[in-house]
């Protein structure tokens, strides 16, 4: 029996081994997608204790303690924090199976050097050991960060925002880790989501220009990518739900675009064809910038209408949406393709069931001259666990080059997630171990070794011109 | 080699065995949800032969024949049950990774103690050994069930139905299991089915008051519930094939119900609004009474017109749906949230690849001070087999509580269909042997037999509320 | 840690080793669906250097190429031969996971004794020495075939075709192989794409009659299926994309037919009446003559319209569909059922999430007295390596009769692509050996030798009356 969660954790070959421990473990990690808070990096924030760190903004937690049926306030209400972390270390430690488990085990382990299995027993010393080491100065959000061999991490950035926190983190931050801003223009897209005019007022005014019109939408963000390009963005991210598809006419857009302006109603094919010019004209910003774009699809989110009326969005009541992707994201993918307009892209999906058809897309519009120019995404949320990572290692392998892969992202509201970059590499380290040791590739271990170094950090190092 | 199906059947290591012998074993068995006759539960049926027994209402079985060209007499006609027998023990020793194979093994070895391996060759000796077996009255229904350690079994039931082999169960019976009835009113639902008018009839003398429109229906269902309760009745059952959304009016309910009522055409979006008004309306009563509700979703059925004319409904000719089920059943489950009428919830899908979409549904909707509120239905029908069940054991793992499942049931019209428990019993302590052996998770005996008794009997008991 | 690529590749136990080479590996091949060349086996062509040979039509490798970046011109451009090779052979290297790994080292290894690891840097040598071999008459088109032991091919043909290729080969060449031609309307079927009226004209001269509706493109398509009948067809092949269904009006698919021959605008419903009207009518064609009908559903093609302009289809620019496909598959088949009309069928869909959806569906139309009448096709295209052929192995067997499979085909326009049964032998006989060694079913070695020669050749050649 193997020890619980020792130094070869997950790695069950001496091929595994040797690829993590030689090759994957001393990489950096370049973090091109997460949800930290610019504003709390460049305060460099100090936790209270490990219920703020580590239970402070994190709906997987939430949502495992709902599942044990813990009162709300010690959830996301105002109960004591040592009570809420006894809570989750229940909940915890009957969620076998859940990457919740190893994830916090790795917190642990890494942030803090504590081994103890975490439940309701050990969860009120733990408690009192970490609250107390993260009254320290090496335990404010950049050292974390720092802790981690972070080279550079890409936050998640509305257009409109003026990035005054990365400028301050540039200009005043001692720490090693760069922060990039990255461009998310969800709300200019969704000309049928709520608030969308006010929206376009706030866009108008960081551009600095009127908004009378598709067009002008998206002129404003230009304006805006070329700012972020300033400060450093090389990345784009679109929350699609479903790929939206239509032909891309601007004057059916305009009707879209009038409709919500006015409060008047929105058909869904003129709202598809603004979608559809949007994400057509920003896919040709991005291309002539040389920058990435991620498509996230397949979410169906705020489901719970009380919660979400008592918490707001990305309170974890999001699940996953079951729609056809593959027809409408040829068609958009194509559109832009064959404008000149695709820039390099990861498409994510939500659903695992999409996994073969999003692995096939990829291979529609490579590009001589660029390796795995259209990547599969990292497994991500629901998926972001063992047997998830597994097997969108598994698809992109077979489907496409597995040496081209990009790599891992948290997409982590945490300070502590880096874990997960860890975990990663434990798993991918295994996998090309296991097939190395079956016979089914030759044991070649400098070359494995670098195409892990490549996986781990070099290609997103390239692919991201960071 | 491991020896074939022996006490260590699906045990690979260590601690699976341990789990299993010391802990799984030894539990009782809730069937929550099953298709046994209550009349011949009630009558204690005695069994002609093998065949009268383990053919007799088994369309699993009778697939597999079919799949090997068995003459259709042998199958569901007036063959000869010798010959019936050996044509099945024929295409079961070629249907190798079919659960067919398991099961009748188990249900041979823990029946009737044959542990003979079954053929064409061995069935002759085993049709005639088990058929005198058979004769006794230790093999009559009552008895086949105690046999099993069942505590409590669950029937499905028409609301319409007077529960009259219920109470003649409850009042006479000296089975050690308690019969339950389920109430599954698909019927009253499905509003634009042939015979809807009928059935209303039908539940208009059961609940002893005219039904003249959908609030009619509702009316004399919660009378039916009621009546259901008062015999002992916990739970519900819904086929919905795909989940049905539409806005909840009864206005529009209503056109749907009118037209079913006069033979007129019944437009889709009445017929939604209709089985929409009405899952709501039944949440409520359910969610009053502390019952739980069961969707069964993504069943298509009755695909061979030919074979349905001559044999009627589950008989063989069923497959698995795979329209999207997330958005709508997201509405329908928040439409009953936000209204306060969402009871206790088990969801299964019968296409796995729903599995990811399911298992993420159940968090948006769980509630504090109840454990595993909204559970993710055990491995259904084509899925019942070992990786069908280790992928459901592996997503609701990864998405959810483990610790808070409630386990199996055999939704099976056999009285010798309980080895499947044992089988899913195997398959659960095989996985989280393997865990713990992978050193995924800490080696803490007495925590793991405790979760695994608690996932076989103890948290259906609670969650039932028997 | 097991040798790379030596005899027992991909047997990982006792009883694996023992079924593939004394059971599987001496079997013949019938390679009941593929692309080969008719004309290029009658020619028996001569093959330059090992880019003709391997990288001359396969997309599958184009692709892979594409996906590291490789220059136009050395994939499907002018480039140098050897250059291609090499560019080839350094992608190849970076694919870890992927089946062209497999499959190349197979072909090396196998077609000339070549045991090499290759990569950028032995490509060269490999390229001279294998380009030297092709020089001889050993490795022309003929005897590459029948090196492989193969006893039919059927190749994929249109049903305007002479098949003057296949009566050249019949009457002159010494191969082993018999050529079989297979027939494919999709270009008869598919009333809504670009051509169809200069088509049904080349259907009309073929047929040698008028062809003014409907009814007579059927009769038309029955003259040609009695003429490929005579010259040895025994199986057609149906690209469906997504499973079509509606009443089968042969009033509305005139609509359909009518507007496609004035170039008039056609409407949905009408081709998809079409449609239905043209697949029942073909399926009784079929069932009259023992034939075998292929449907292959959900590929999404021509994506990429650039490329599509510059290199036509079936180039690499492909992917897959994620359409429902269940209920008109449904329908489909029983329309053909309950008219007589439903021929021995294999089905097969480019999505593995569909699997199961597949597996089920056979069951709803298997018949009394032909074993397998209904098949779930091997794994396809993108399913076609170690992980997709186990997936389809394993809901196969999970859902139906292991023991009926017809078993493997190669689908491929690549001379060299036999090895491919190979492999799906040695993954088949693994599988099983797992099972066995798991004590999962009886070690009855002779009762599994023949089941594993009845899924490698026996039932191929019972199910397609060759």
């Amino acid at each position: 029996m193997q020890p619980f969660m020792d130094s070869d954790f997950l790695l069950q070959s001496d091929t595994a081994r040797i690829l993590y421990h030689d090759a994957a473990k001393e990489m950096p990690i370049i973090d091109y997608h997460c949800h930290l808070s610019p504003k709390e990096i460049a305060q460099n924030k100090r936790f209270e204790n490990i219920t703020d760190l580590m239970l402070g903004g994190d709906h997987y937690k939430w949502r495992a303690m709902l599942s044990w049926g813990v009162p709300e306030e010690l959830i996301r209400g105002d109960g004591d924090p040592k009570e809420k972390f006894i809570a989750y270390a229940d909940a915890l430690s009957h969620a076998i199976g859940n990457p919740l488990y190893h994830w916090t085990h790795l917190e642990l382990q890494r942030v803090f050097g504590v081994d103890t299995v975490l439940n309701a027993k050990t969860a009120p010393e733990i408690y009192d050991y970490t609250s107390d080491l993260l009254q320290r100065d090496e335990y404010r959000a950049q050292a974390l960060i720092d802790k981690f061999n972070v080279d550079y991490l890409c936050t998640t950035d509305d257009p409109v925002d003026d990035l005054g926190y990365h400028q301050a983190i540039a200009a005043e931050s001692r720490m090693k880790a760069r922060v990039l801003p990255a461009f998310r223009p969800d709300k200019a897209v969704n000309v049928d989501q709520a608030g969308f005019a006010d929206y376009i007022a706030r866009l108008s005014q960081a551009a600095g220009m009127p908004i009378e019109n598709t067009a002008d939408v998206l002129t404003a963000l230009e304006r805006r990518v070329e700012y972020f390009h300033a400060c450093g963005a090389r990345v784009s991210d679109h929350a699609l739900n479903t790929a939206p598809y239509a032909e891309p006419s601007f004057k059916q857009a305009d009707k879209a675009f009038q409709a919500a302006m006015t409060g008047g109603e929105i058909k869904k094919k003129h709202a598809d064809a603004y979608r559809t010019v949007l994400l057509a004209g920003l896919g040709g910003m991005y291309a002539q910038r040389g920058w990435v774009q991620q498509y996230h699809i397949a979410a169906l989110r705020n489901n719970n209408t009380a919660m979400f009326h008592r918490y707001g969005p990305d309170v974890g009541f999001d699940s996953i949406l079951d729609e056809p992707v593959a027809y409408n994201l040829s068609r958009l993918m194509d559109l832009q393709d064959s404008q000149g307009q695709l820039p390099k892209t990861i498409l994510y999906s939500l659903n695992p069931a999409d996994n073969y058809a999003i692995g096939t897309m990829l291979g529609n519009f490579q590009q001589s001259g660029i390796r795995g120019k259209i990547q599969m995404g990292s497994a991500w949320w629901f998926q972001d666990q063992k047997s998830g990572m597994e097997d969108q290692l598994k698809t992109l392998a077979n489907l496409g080059v597995l040496g081209t892969f990009v790599g891992m992202l948290t997409d982590s509201r945490s300070f502590i997630s880096y874990p997960r970059h860890e975990y990663f590499r434990r798993i991918l380290c295994n996998l090309i171990g296991q097939w190395v040791e079956n016979g089914e590739y030759p044991n070649d271990i400098d070359f494995l070794k670098q195409m892990v170094r490549d996986i781990c950090y070099n290609n997103a190092k390239e692919y991201f011109g960071i």
